[in-house]
This record gives structure tokens, sequence and C-alpha cells, in this order.
């Protein structure tokens, strides 16, 4: 194959670029390079470029090859790469006659092109399930929270009061937008590159929408060059888990805090924590620290994928074809150790309420309530409440005085200073607008805190779930179907 | 409204946060800051939690700022941001019990998120037109060279013969496809955050899709917490431009090189090019290199956001809320810039027609064809085909003949060495074969080179021009028409 | 100058390059290049490659100017950039003859990298004054909390006693070494790429180093591609401060979490907190997370930047020339910011010492200490002290026990349980040594919490300040000395 | 070890964690933290801490299973990490009562910490060499071309002449500051955490000086806090080598660029080719793209590491300690391919010097030689001067005259037009001055493109080679040296 260069590669070349990509191609992409051979083989005898006896020929190697698996082959880096590894295999066995007509009408690039966005789709496929996976968990994580009154925090302060569950399904909010983002990105990436040929298709007569629907996807990538040349589906793919690991990340930072000592919101159980060599009393909560640093890798790998493309030709090349995949693998693998991180540390949490409960009610988080009452009840502007209330909270906490014991007189003592007429209200009345639980169920705006607002958005929750999970089956059935279909079609050349 | 406080803001803080935010959003937010403003009142008084006479004062007071302009405000860094500038001049105008009331129900936490959406709302509608204009551009530059034979390039080497316009339409499609991700993530930018509150809701009886609707959303961002805690689309429109600018990189890379003296393809017009200020002979490409080197901006405000959001509360603070859509609008500059700068170099180019075509009729690009043709006419397996070929190559290249310059005999001879019979071709027959205008002709694979298959891409590329520039008018005549509802609803308090 | 072109430069070209390049210039270089332009014609003349005549009326044209300052020029974007505004002025106001020998052997190349280097000098002699300031407020607020005995923690648990001082210098540590970067890097900054010319150097005789002297320089950038085509120092002053604020962003993360209502270890001033529009009690710690989100853009520009110079020519071009340094003056912006924010959030806390010191003595911090000294007094491998501790401590956690109720009769039934023998202490020995303040006076290893290893410290971050300090003051001495040599020339041509 | 946390680890915590952590540390890190255990167990007894019998005990029973290597070990994921393996082990074979003293006054924290640093110790020596043999070749190809004349360009575009030897130069002149910036990393680097402890010392009198020799560093890292926390010398090492390939991603590009078939300028070997699977003619330079992706490799792991340490604790934690040293060891991977490719690749380059001196005479290069005459024979002013050439190449290039065609009649003309005398200079006279070759002969400015500068800067180039040699070699003796004390004192304990 190399009789225009004459030289064997040089050994540095070997060791640097065919051995590891062989390597790699070996464990990630024999099977559905398999699957492309036979598809296109399939395709040139409809075609009726190859013969009926040829076709034959080569499905049966093909798929004796498929069965006995990659190790069968003795990789020699001498021959580039995985493909013609198999080429050289093929014609050995069934002389280049048959063996040297596989490759017709084709070109390694829009073949390698054709099975990296395979392998691709495979990992996309098994995020999605990670994905919904995670949906589930972080739902039923809400469900079980409804109730559960915490103090929400602005500026990591505490502001107002909120339910776990209500702040759980904020999260959930996002993540559903991140699989949004993902299952739109399919059906860019599902399209089918082969018959582009090395770039500038061919003069032979192919089919190029069957051998794509035998390969399972959607259509094809219909420009040559840029089917060969465009991964912009890789940076796509991990732009969209990217963004979803900056708001993972910030979910699991909040868990960090809430599992400190201090704030004792939420424990994880022993079964996820690390020990201390040293320390006897440690139980660390490491699997929340992994999940924020493993959001780090998305970036990094977005960032190594885009600086691999920058300024390059856009054809096939090198740079594209064989380096801009790499970080996308290590991408997938960090994404998809955080999605089962995340999913099992949710699952062994348990959650501190009564705690919760206490601080909420002392720590100033339900003023707002009282400014909002004065509105409504003595028909104050806000901003008047506000400075009154302001001036309550500045005076308890020099004080000391808790929020749970403003009382009347103190608030009258303030509408007075301020210029405003004495309110009229039972110490009951203003102990029930300083509760937390009292507040949370009045704050029944649109997708606020209140129990009937979370139990509506987990309602819906399950409703999209079942949604997502109907997307995701059919486009798992979709690619298995035709699978099928192919295997169906070998038999009966 | 620092009552708590008590003290003045430091002046560090005041020179490094709240100047440069309050000059930023009187730029940038006014506008989209009093429409939001006006929105609330109106929506309060539709909900009887301000009366009629409260309302239309506010108003009144409001329409007067905006038609005066941001001007009028005398900015003072002591009331932190712009909004409290403003609530404090309608406050001093309308007094405290008038002006007071405008902040009823709502918090600066999502008044500002809804204000941030909505700037981003206006700079991704301006996308869309450039992306429009590009998308014309492009396709016509394809339309004028259906026919401009070249030769086309994998690795920066000489690969085999396509047309300008086959390169041209393999960008374009790549285009299209980001074109169609831009569309995309408008559905998660366009819902609105208002009533979200400070990020608990509210315990007022607010109505979020009206405010929504008078603002041109869609929808609303239904919990609370995300509604002021979630950026994510601010890092989903920077990903989608990077990935276009990835590719947009790539085709400048290659208009860079064949501006080359010694590819010599294409020529920029002068009112493009910049001179030396020694060199005299100088007429220098800058507005590729420009767009090539502005390309990094938009990765690198893609992690200069995703770095401000990472391990932060999910909850509202100032890493999300101010600083992360610091990087977007610099983001956006620039992608506009690249856009303007491609635009402009397209419509100026002169392209070397004669260069093209003496190129690769000489440079080898051919002799893939002549190996298909073996396997035609001769019935050669393709790998012998290419074996033979490939040995004709090195010998040419060793003896310094030309690829239009083999002859039946070069062929035969080699057909021999491998054992195979001779060929029984004229030498016109060869010579058509190893002419890059009758490869173009006969490339007619889905997608390829051939003049047919690029006017058909032309003329989907056409089709879909309308189907984008119907959505687009549509985006941008929702927003519009929301607007004048809200214009009518002021009048008719 | 645009003879070779003839044509004006196209209006997207001026809007979207040239214009903001001026614009830029007009302030950010226009002094440093006038300084350039001088010390050009003082070299020229010295080397008589001009006469007297024309020397002295350039400078004395050059330095009316430089009085009357940029706004003088009618900067026209048709004459490209500042430059060539300058030199239109100079020979409008001298005529050809004298004005256009100004720019003899040299090009806009090698000036434009010279003041692109003297612009970053400026700015790098600005950080080191604010890293001077930093180290000093880092210095003492270590000094006054030497003995604030506090809860160190790893994992976000508590781990064990340190005090605040010693916590403090691990940062102030940390701080020391990106000082030693920064300062290290200023050596591959401060060389004089002047004489490179376009890229080629010249065939006129000119003194690269007297120009260079009389600049501020310390040597020159020898190879004349490497002169104009290097940028390598704008990524390694970002990188080193974004090192540096990568490290900022963790004490600042920590500072965050201790002003948490929970943690209540620090608080911040009025002044330098900002408050809440709706919420009466907010105090908001909004410089620590402005700190946190400005840190992102270091990386952001780091990116930026080299993806600017990703797959481009080594030589000069707009990519690297014009473009590469935008992204620095953001980051040294931002960098600016970051160090103001934190030296006025470290003079503006108050510390809580009394919280810090009663948790330290409940949450188990302590009990390392216990185990230490079961090896230490009875001997027991540390494996098994650690295991007897680790037990007793699950057990009071079980039980509701704090550290400080441990009891020497529950060491001892543990000591049985493990199969060894009875310790014999007091409950007092045992208190002792389950005291954080007993055990920060113990923990005399080098670098250790405790106050004698902190004095030291302390005492070699003050030497170490005063070695800074003088560095930078002779490095700054040595550009205003260079200045004024200049001066003294200028007036004695 | 885990007796305070009861549970077994869950599965998706030990293969997400533990098992990689842990199979990556027996490859990585197995042999030097078999040398920390070695000297920590040295110190116990100089000490006093452990007795002579204990610590002769560990150090045979950890000599033996250095030798006999990490096989040996069972590895299981329950107990967490490759330590913990180990001392089980150890315990196992020695009994707790010597084995569970192993760990006395150390923590896995220092340990790690230390080992990390070792093992980056390791790479950073490793390239080194790398650098050190790139720099002889680049060299070395500098020394071959001294005399090549070539064009050089400016923005792609030809813009003077000068010698391959001096291109050469200034990429080597660039990679000179890269070697200067690696190695002034090794001195933040190479300092000893070990004592540092958990994070807060110990009180056991450990003498942390003695084991850090032992071990081959040249101090501690003092603050035990900073000892652990720190991971500041991964992101310094991956800028250097990131700003190192971002030069070297230029470098490639030009390379590239030589070696399209228009530009013919170089040649790479068939040993360092790939072929084409269809394209019979190919011979892709494949090292050179390859070297241009992976550059981008550098600056994802930046940001990777990065990304993990933003706004975490400053302290000891999973985020810092287990994972941000993953993306070091992939980019010293990369770092090494890219050194290794870049030196076969000059290795294995053929130069076309007829091509490069047949295109320089003949593109506009010299033209700024007749202007810098025009002023130094004359006596006009420059930008006289280059109007009137750029008034003569434009002439040429309408009317198709190349520039060696340039003739005094021409000059004269043009000189007319602009109102200033005609010449008196020779056909031949103009002909030398338009001459790249006499060109080059006279820009003998400091750094400038004449041989003799190039033989200047050869020479000056391998002095500094031989200075940076004996620098690595003694960074490496001083290891060695450490190592062989301490096996020194392990047999006389």
């Amino acid at each position: 194959m190399r009789e225009r260069l004459k030289e064997k590669p040089n050994e540095v070349v070997c060791r640097n670029i065919f051995e590891p990509a062989m390597r790699d191609d070996s464990e990630r992409s024999f099977k559905n390079m398999m699957r492309v051979n036979i598809a296109h083989v399939l395709m040139l005898h409809k075609q009726e470029i190859i013969d009926r006896h040829t076709a034959k020929c080569l499905v049966s190697m093909l798929e004796e090859l498929q069965e006995e698996g990659v190790s069968v082959l003795e990789l020699n880096p001498e021959y580039e790469d995985l493909y013609f590894n198999i080429e050289k295999y093929i014609i050995c066995k069934g002389g280049i006659e048959i063996g040297g007509k596989m490759h017709t009408g084709r070109s390694r690039n829009d073949l390698n092109a054709t099975v990296t966005r395979m392998n691709a789709r495979d990992r996309i496929l098994e995020m999605c399930e990670l994905f919904l996976e995670t949906m589930k968990t972080i739902t039923q994580l809400a469900e079980n929270n409804i109730e559960a009154v915490m103090s929400g925090y602005t500026h990591m302060q505490p502001a107002q009061p909120i339910t776990l569950a209500h702040y759980i399904l904020s999260v959930a909010s996002a993540l559903q937008r991140d699989f949004e983002r993902l299952l739109s990105s399919y059906k860019r990436l599902n399209i089918c590159p082969l018959g582009g040929g090395a770039f500038a298709g061919t003069s032979f007569n192919i089919d190029r929408m069957y051998a794509a629907n035998l390969l399972g996807f959607d259509s094809v990538v219909e420009n040559s060059i840029d089917a060969v040349a465009s991964r912009d589906y890789l940076l796509e793919i991990v732009a969209d888990l990217a963004i979803c690991c900056s708001t993972i990340s910030r979910f699991a930072h909040d868990l960090y805090i809430w599992s400190s000592d201090e704030f004792k919101y939420i424990e994880v159980d022993s079964s996820i924590a690390a020990c201390s060599s040293i320390m006897p009393q440690k139980k660390n909560p490491i699997t929340i620290e992994h999940i924020k640093a493993k959001a780090a890798y998305l970036i990094g790998s977005f960032v190594g994928i885009f600086g691999c493309l920058k300024n390059i030709p856009y054809s096939h090349c090198r740079d594209s074809g064989s380096e801009s995949p790499r970080e996308f693998w290590i991408a997938m693998d960090q994404a998809k150790s955080i999605f089962e991180l995340l999913n099992v540390t949710m699952k062994n949490l348990t959650i501190n309420h009564e705690n919760m409960r206490k601080k909420v009610n002392k720590n100033f988080s339900t003023v707002t309530e009282l400014a909002d009452e004065l509105v409504r009840k003595e028909k104050l502007s806000f901003r008047k409440a506000h400075e009154i209330v302001g001036s309550i909270v500045a005076d308890c906490i020099s004080k000391g005085i808790e929020a749970d014991e403003i009382s009347v007189e103190m608030v009258n003592k303030k509408c007075e200073e301020f210029g405003e007429k004495n309110i009229n209200w039972s110490e009951e009345e203003l102990a029930k607008i300083l509760s937390a639980k009292e507040a949370i169920k009045r704050r029944t705006s649109l997708g606020g805190p209140s129990p009937t607002q979370s139990r509506e958005t987990i309602d819906k929750l399950k409703d999209q779930f079942e949604r997502n999970r109907r997307v995701c089956e059919e486009l798992k059935s979709n690619v298995i179907k035709s699978n099928e279909l192919m295997v169906y079609l070998m038999k009966n050349i």
C-alpha cells in the first residue's frame, strides 16, 4: 500500500502515531469498522460494482473475522492503521482478486469518519441512559423532600425559606435543558459520511443512502469534503456535556457545603466516603470532590478539540481525523464517571431535616415575609417596608436577638421611627409571618417553593421523563433494526 | 437601601465593581431594564397588587425616563447599580408612596436575569441576520464557481480534482449546521426569569406568564431558583459560535494559503488589504488573519464563562449574575466582527481560474481516476490498480514527468511488471481519464464535485435560506409585537 | 503609503480592524510609541544614517507632539493605524524631506513589537506593586492571628487544629512563589525587538543595543524574525497570573465559606458588602465573589492568546501582532481588580475568634493527637492507635458525645476491645491532649501550626518582602533612568 | 483503616475512583512511593521515633517489596489506594507492631504530594533530555542552511529575502527561552512536602530536611498546608510546555506550508510520510499534522488542571490531590510525542534550495532593498523612496514584469513622476540591488539574515547548549546521588 513511499515508516512514527492509534482502534473501533466494511460490500454488490461471488466471499470473510475478533489480526504498525491490517488480512485470506475489491469506491477517510461517528453514537446513547437514570434519581430525591423546609441562600448567606425539593428541582430543571441539548445534537451526529471518499466522492456509481441506512444513520453528510473534514459534532457534544457539568459542579458544590460539619444538612453514607490514614474521625465526601473536579475535564477537552481544529484546512487531515476525536473519548469517559458518581451520591445521602428546620427560623431568612406583609396589610410601599424591616434586623443582630424573637412591639417602635402608624397584629399573627413553614406555603407563585408548586413540577418532570425515555429507546432501536437488516442481507446475497 | 449596612461602599469596591457594572449597564441594559420595569408595573396592576393610580403614575414616570434616556440619571455608585439609581430617581420624582411600590414582588436578581436574557436575545437576533447574509454571500460565491476546476487537497497535498464551488459548498453545509445550532439555542434562551424573585418566588399573587408575554418571551424559567441561577444559555450560545468559528478558521486558513503567491488561486482586493510601512510590494490579506485570530476569542470566552460558574452555589451570586455575562458580550462582539470580515472578504476576492486549472492537470490529482478506470475497464481489483498507478507515479516523479504526460505505454509497462495484461486504450482515452475537467464530470456521487451535484446543493441551500429567513423574521417579529402590545397597554391603564 | 493598493480601505475593515486598534493604541500606546520614535531618531543620528539637522527637527517635532498629546492628531482610519497617522502628521508639519526619514531602517512590525513590550512592562511593574501590597496585607493578617486557634479542614471536614495565621501563611507562601514566577518572566519580557525591521533586519548600519538601552530594555530580541514574531511573553505573564489566581480563587473560596452564617468565622465589613433590594437582612460578601469569578478570566485570556497563535506562521502577521495582545490587556485589568479586591477584603474582615475556638474543641479535630499520644506514651503502633481512636469516635458520634467529653474510661474500654492494656492517664492529661490550644503548641514540626513556627515564617516573609521590594524598585528605576538619559540626549543633539 | 466508616466502599466508587487511581499509581508511582516509605522510615529511626529493630525490619520488607515489584500486591480497591495496599501488605508480613509503625508522623496527604512531585520530576528531567536533543537537531538544521537564500514572508506574502538558517534560528531562539522557562520551574517543583502530614504537620519530632535530602529535593515546601494543598507547579510546567508548543505549532505550520506542492521548499522523507488508501500519488507529511494537533492538548490540559483547582479549599482535597495531576501526565505524554515527532521530522527533510532561490528573485521580495538604496545613494527620504518603489511594483504587476526584470529606465520614469532626479546607476548595479543573495549579505544588522550573523548565533546556541546540558546533568545527578545515599543508609541502619 505504501508503493509510492518505498520506505518503511520510521520507528518514532510507529511509536507515536501508528501504534497508539492502532491499539486504540482495536478496542474502540473494530466492531463498527467491520460493520462499515460489510455495509460497503453489500452496497457495492447492490450497485453491481462488484459481482455476487466477490460480495459473498468478502462478506463471509468479514463475518468470520467479526466473530473471531480483532485478536486474530497480528497488528503491524508498518501497515499504518487498523484498516490496512484488516484489508491485508482479507487479501491474504481471499487473494487480491477478491480482497483487493473491498475498498472500491471509498477511502480510509470516509471509512474512519463513519466509524468515528458510529463510536460517538454508541457513547451518546450510553450518556442518554445515564441522563435518564439521573433524572429519575433526582426527581425521587425531590419527591422525598417536598416538605423539607430549609434556608435558601444567595451569595452563600441565608436569604429566604425554601424546601430541599425546591432546590433539587432547580437543578433537575437545568438538567432537563441539558438533556434536550444533547438530544438535539444527535441529529447533527447521526449522519453518514460514507461515500465521501477521500474527500471528493467517487466516479463509481455508489448508493450512499443505502449504506447509510444499513448503518443506522438518519441521513448522509452530503457534501463529500464536509463528510471527511467535519468534526463539529465532537465539539457540540462535548460542549453540551461541559455546560451540563458546569451546573453539576454547582450542585455538587452545594452538597459539599451542606455536608460540612457546620451546615450538617446532609451526610454522605459510609459506602461513598473515604477515611483518613491518620485522622481517625474522618468521613470524607470524596464522590462530591471527584464530581466537581471531573467537570473540569469537559472544558479541557473542548479546548483541546477546538485547538486541534484551529487553522487547519477544511479537508481531510490528521489533525481533525486522528487527533481531534482523542479528547472526545476522554470527555465521554469522564462525563460517564460524573453521572455515575452523582447518581450514587444522590442515592446515598442522609438528610438532616431537623437541623435545616432549626436554622431557617433563626437566621432572618423569613423577614422578607414581614416586609411583604407590611405592604399587604398596612399598605406601606415595599421600599418603606424594606427599610423598616432592615432597621429591625440591624437592631436584632446588634442585640443578639434571633429572628423568631421579633415582637410586635419591636415592629411598632420601628414603624414610629419611620413615621408610620402602628400595626395591629397579634403576636401569633407575627409569629406565623416569621415562620418558615408558613412562608413556604404562601409562596405559591409559579415555580416557587410551595409544596403544591413542587408537586406540579415533579409531575411535569415525570411526564417529561417518559417522553425522554421513549425518544432514547427509539434512537437505540433504530440502530439495532438497521443492524438486523444488514445481518439479514448478509445471509441473502 | 443599604439600611442594614450603614456604611458607604468602599472606594475600591465602587471602582472595581459598581462603577464598571453601572457604566456597562447604562449602555447595554437601560432600554431593556425600562421595559421590564414597565411590564412588571402593568402586571402588578392587572393582579391588583398595586392600584390603578399608582400604576398610572409609575408608568408615566418610567415612560418619561425611557424617552429622556439614561443620561438624566446622575449615576451614583453608592447606590450599587443601575436599577437602584433608577428606583431612587423614580422615588425622588414620585415620592416613596408611589415610587417605593415599583419593586413589589420581585428582586434585582430576577430583574437582572431577565434583562441579561433580553440583551442576549438582541445579540442573537443580530447574529442571525449576519448568518443569513453570510449564507447568501457564500452560496453566491459557490454559484459563481460551479465549473471552476481546481486541485483539492488532503494533508495539504494535491489529492483529487474538485471545483471551487464544491469546496465552498462544504463550508456552507457546515455553516448551515451551525445556524441550526444557534436557532436551536434560542428556545433555551427566550424564557423569562421574571417572577423568580430573589430566588424563592414571592407570596404576592403575581402572573409570570403575563409579564413574560409582554416582554416577548416564549415562556418562563419555571423554577424560581433556576430562574436566577442559570446562565447555561450563555455557555450554549458561545459554544455554538465557537464551533462555527472553528470551521470558519479552517475556511479562512484555506483562503489564506490560496492567496499566497505560490498558490495564487485567489487574490484579495486592495480595499481589504493592508500595505507595509517599508515593503513597497506588499498587499497583505489582513481580514483573513483577523478572522482566524478572532475565532480564538470565542473559545477564550467559553472558558472564561465556564470558569466563572465552576464550583459556585446554584443560586444567585455575583459570579454568575454579574461576572459571567461579561465574557458573553465580548464573544458576541468578536463573532460579529468575524462574520462581517468574512462577508467583506468573500465579496472582495478575485479568483484565478486559469492558475487553478493549470495546476490540477499537472500535480497527479487525477491519477486516482486512472486506478478507478483500470478497475472498471480492466476488471482489476482496486488494490492492484492502486499499486500499479502508485508505481507509475513514483517513476514519473523520479523522472520529472508530469501527470498529463503519462502515456499508454507507461501504463502497459507497469501492468506487465505487476503481472497484468496490457490495456487497450487510445492515448485520447487515457488523456480524458487524466483530465481534471472530465474527472469532475464523472464524480456524480451524491455530494460529489460534479457541477450537477453542486447545482443541486445550491438549490437546496437557497430553499434552506428562505426557511431560515422566515424563522428569523418570526423571532424578531414576536419580540416587536410584544412590545407593541405593551405600549398599547401602557396607554390604556 | 498605500500606493501599491490604490484603493481606500473598505468601511467594514475600518470599523472592525483599523478604528478599534487606533482607538486602543491612542490610549494605551501613544506615550511609548513616541518614545520609540525618538529613540530611533537618536540612534539614526548617532549612526549617521540621518544628519544632525534632520534629527534635530524630528526630535523637536516629536517632543512637541508628545507634549500636545494624541488628541492633536485627527486620527484617520484610512491611514490604517496610529503610527501612520503620526508619520503623516510629522510629514505634514516638517515636509517629506525631514518627516519621511523618521522611518528609515525600521518597520511598523518592530516598532509595534517594541511598543507592546513596553506597554506590557508598564503593566507588569504595576502588578509588582500590587503584589507587594498584597504580601504586606496578608502577612499582617497572619501576624494578627498567630494564636487564633481554629479547626483546619481537609475535604471540607474538620481535620486537625491549626491557627488562622497558619492557614493565611500557607496562602502567603504560595503567593511568594507566584511573585517569583512573575519576576522571572520579566527577563524574557524586557528585551527589545527594535531593529528587527519588518522581520529581516535591515541593511542600514543601525545600533540595536543603543536604542534598546534608551528605551530601558535589558537587551535585544536578537534574531530579527523572532523579534517581530514572538509573543511568548504574553502567554507567560498571563499564565503566571492565572496560576496565582487559581490559588487566590481557593483562598477566596475559604473566606467565602467561613463568612457563611453557619461557619461564622469571619465577617466582611459593611463597606465591602452589598445589600439586597428585597431581603432586608442581607450583607453579601460580594468582593469575594468577584475575586473568584475574575480568576476565570485569566484562564480565558490564556486560551484566547494561545488560540490566536495556534498554527500561524512564525513571522509577523496580524494574528500575533495585533490580535494576540488584546486578551493580554483584559487579563491585566482583571488581575489588577482581583488584587485590589483581595487587599480591600483582607483589610476589612472581622475575625470571630471565639466561634473558631468553640468549634475546634468539639468537632473531633483533636483526636489525631490522642492517637499520636497512644503511640508515644503507650508504645502502640500508629495503625493500632488509629484503629482504637477511630472506634472511639464512631461510638461518640452514635451517642452524641462531643470530642471534649471523651473520658479515660472510654479510651480504656476501647483499648481492651482491641487487646491493648489500659492507659494510666489522669482526666486532666487526657483533656490536655484533646485541647486544640495545647495541640497547636506541640505541632512544632517545620512549617507546622505552632505559633513559634508561624512567627518564624512571618519573619522570613518580611525579609523576603524587603528583597522583593528592592528588586521591583530597581526594575522601575532602570526604566526611569533610561528615559532620563534619552531626555538628556534629546536636548543635546 | 476504614474503622470509622464500617461499610465497604460502593462498587461505583471503586470502579470510578479507587480502581483507576490504583491502577494508575501501580504503574506510575510504585517506585517513588517505595522510596518515600524508606526515606520516612530512615528519618523516623534517626529521630528515634521508632527503634532500630523496627526500622531494620521495615526497611528490609520495603526493600524486598521494591525488588519484587508492585505485582506481588493483590491490589484491593476496598483499601482505597495503592498506599493502603502497601501498608496492609507490610502489616500482614511484619505484624501490626512493626508494620503499623511505618505511617507514624505522616499522612497519605503528604506522602502522595511527595510522590506526585517526584513523578513530575522524572518527567521534567525526561523533557529536558528531549529539549537538548531538539536544540541540537535544530541548530544542526540551521548550520546546514546558512547560505540557503529563500523568500521570507510576512502575512504569508513574500516579504524580504532571508536564509533558511535565519528562519530556523528564530525558532531556535524562541525554544531557548522555553527551555529557560522549564528549567526555572524546576526550583518550584523540586521541594519536598513530606512532613506536612495531613496538612497540619505533626507533634512527632520529625526532621523534614533529612527526608527531603534523601529523596533528592532541594528543599521543603515549608508551610504544612501549602505542602499538601499546592499543585501550582503542575500548572506552571504545563504552561511552560504549552507556550513552547504554541511556537512549535507555528514552526510546524511553516514546514507544512513549505512542503506543499506549490511551495515545494521542503519534502518529508518517505519514512515519516503516510500514503493514501486510494490516491496512489500521495505522500502525506503526517508528522507535521500530529505535531500541530498535539500542541492543542497542552492548552486543554492547562485548562483542565485550572478547572480542577478553581474554587476549592486551600487544603488537601481530592480535586487537587487526586484529579488535578491526571491531566498533567497526559500533557507530559503529548509533549514528549511532540518533541520526538519534531526531531524525527527535522532529521528527515529534504530541502529544495534551487526552488527557494528561484522564487525569491522573482517575487518582489528584494524591492525594499531598492527603496533603501534610493535613500542611501540618492538621499531620498525613506517615505518618498517607498512611494516610488511601490509605484514601480504596481506597474510591474499590472504588466506581468517580474522583480528581476526591473530596469534603470523604469526606476527613472518613476523618479520623474514623483519629482525626483534620475538615478545614475548601471543595470549591473541595479541587478545587484535586486539580487536576494546580495541583499542577504548586506543585512548584517544584529540578528539579521546575513550568513555572518547566523554563524554568530549558531556559535552562541552551541555554547548555550553546553550550559544547558551541564545544568540538566547536574539536576539528574543530584537525584541519583540522593538515592545512592539512601541505599547506603538502608544498608547501615
